[in-house]
């Protein structure tokens, strides 16, 4: 747990792009662990569903959900449980993603599960208000993306500094212990620089490697300045 | 393709229960493969996203998932992707269940999205009307469970005949290739034999097999005087 | 009930533009009576929830609301009641319009309650299929929009004329008592033309209008050529 | 405005009983303001939004809508628009109430719309935690309820008076200026008097009242102790 939370750490979101789903999603794992293994950068990866148990089996880096529904075990139909993803071999879990925005009291169940279960909570937030508000429910990380940005491959850590600094320091205010990730545009080693140096403990990202050429050679790069 | 459809067909969902979840998923798999062995029977299981790729590697079963979104390969973080639950292994997928209602555009999203990749569709409704207004739609399978029934240990096939008889009627009308399942309630040989009887070519079940004592011996029993 | 369903209709969904909020919603409600009166088509205005008392009460023409939700009398913070619009003056509601989708089993339940009231019930689809589908439901109106063409300027009677009347085509082989209204992209006199030689027998129409330099003259021309 | 938000508050929330639609809701509202008229506490009517417009203009208490959406003016067909709601004569809005939970991104919209419009923010939630959480985007007030005790006749004041007194300490550590409200099983004089001793500034309640036998004399009843 301690090593699946090391700080400075790159996540890797796997989303649903087809370049990130099955064997793809083995191929850019096992890159994305040859560059844990080169740099010592701790490298997460967070697939589908359906490929945590695959990959969880065959990388030997933390495998993070990429959501998981605030249900208990139960009657509940194509929802995602934290005990399924945790057998499956999930070491922890995106919630709130912009591209999957949960409830209020559905986040802070989500937190508390993954706590309860010993697993990584990584709560995205879209600003520095929100991001304030989910320090209070103590996550591990808070990922700040603001959604313009996503996928834009302009960096937030460029675009809009004072987003990521205000950030960072609303949220040690409240809680200390929460490390702070920065998303959205992301893609180089000066985008993670810059985020690193406004305060961030690491980038959550996604788009900027899978769609690169050689996922393995960016991931590289984007970890070369720190 | 042909022998995934085959009926009589039983199909045994999962949902998030902690007796399929997992090893346990494992288990309820084998014993399910082990009765469509001994019987002939088809026998699915339809396993959360994160034990797709478990099971069907190791069950000679067709294996199905719970859901899947109406979105195209991109960025869907958290969604489930059909391309994603086929390479993990699925056949088919359900859609629409009462735990998991789906707007009636992405209903029709989704149902051409698992022809397309030569995937079962079987599309879940809740009365005579809706299984009417989605017969046009041309899923391989319509099951008919009154939300009322599900869990309820009260077999829709006996409980509610007429709801069975009219739904294979509207159905057959609008499309007589479409099979009709008869799920809610179900969980004896009895049960099911009343459900063929009224026109269903199979069952959806769920809990009453899953929390059986011996599921095994329930499946058989289930199957028993088909 | 007879007269607000009598055709060629033009119903004109007001959105959420302040164009046609509060005052605004009564004035565009008043160039509409204006026109039904000089032109004897029938004109029906859907304006807000919060604006449905006022308008029923200041204008001669019907009042249909833009959503009712699927729920009885009870604990619903915050839904819209069918009871309620219906005592606000409303005779008659837009269901499943592509910014406001519904679940299936929702939208079956939201008929028949438009039908137990004696309201007008104006279904929306995105394509031929999902028009089929609901015309087993046997709402009064089914209102296609092919949703890439909403608020484009470009109207679906010009420029996909096989969707209107391939629609009009399955809808009236499985109830030719519903009637079809075409959405999407119409402004003007050539637009509706083009939608009723097609088979519609009105439309169902938003921006073209309300964002009008002059609404009651854009309405006129509208109805020119029909 | 300051009027609106003076304490002790009592916010009656009309859900969507018949008992308190149209006629029925224009009577209690009636009530509620003869109560506040003899009384001299501030009380408040939260009626569904077809009832805003005619409630507003018949009493001269404060009425607040029970939702608004996080949308802005535009294509929104079926949504709240705090505009129209403000022009219908809305003072303010409960948010998130727990029967129209909201996503965390859209509340913290919610919040900062109503406050630009000079509006009232009554932000419910469900925990001490959730409660810390929305403190931090600075609504009017904070609504405690924990949802088991919604339409119970159990009053959280008395089944659960540390969870009131555990939410009024935290959201005043974060922000003294925000008022508590206690919801959820109120509809007591001693219920009410309960939730202020232990730091509540008002309540917010509905089905104890809307179905009492005689509503007026239950509002006289529950503000008698205070």
């Amino acid at each position: 747990m301690n090593n699946t939370k090391r700080t400075p750490i790159v996540i890797l979101n796997f989303k649903t792009y087809l370049e990130s789903t099955g064997i793809n999603a083995v191929n850019l794992a096992t890159a994305s662990e040859m560059v844990a293994e080169e740099t010592g950068i701790n490298m997460v990866v967070a697939p589908q569903s359906s490929d945590i148990y695959q990959l969880s089996n065959k990388v030997n880096i933390p495998v993070f959900a990429q959501h998981i529904d605030a249900v208990d075990a139960g009657g509940h139909t194509g929802s995602t449980l934290i005990e399924c993803v945790k057998e499956a071999g999930a070491d922890g879990s995106l919630i709130n993603h912009s591209e999957q925005r949960m409830k209020l009291a559905d986040i802070d169940v989500a937190v508390k599960k993954l706590a309860q279960k010993n697993m990584v909570s990584v709560l995205c937030t879209n600003n520095i208000e929100t991001s304030a508000a989910v320090a209070t429910l103590k996550p591990d990380f808070v990922a700040i993306e603001p959604p313009e940005l996503i996928g834009s491959g302009i960096p937030v850590s460029k675009a809009e500094p004072e987003i990521v600094e205000g950030t960072v320091e609303v949220i040690h205010k409240i809680d200390p212990e929460i490390s702070v990730l920065c998303g959205a545009g992301i893609s180089t080693g000066d985008d993670m620089k810059a985020a690193m140096d406004l305060g961030a403990d690491g980038v959550l990202l996604a788009s900027g490697i899978i769609k690169a050429d050689d996922p393995k050679e960016a991931l590289l790069n984007l970890v070369s300045k720190i």
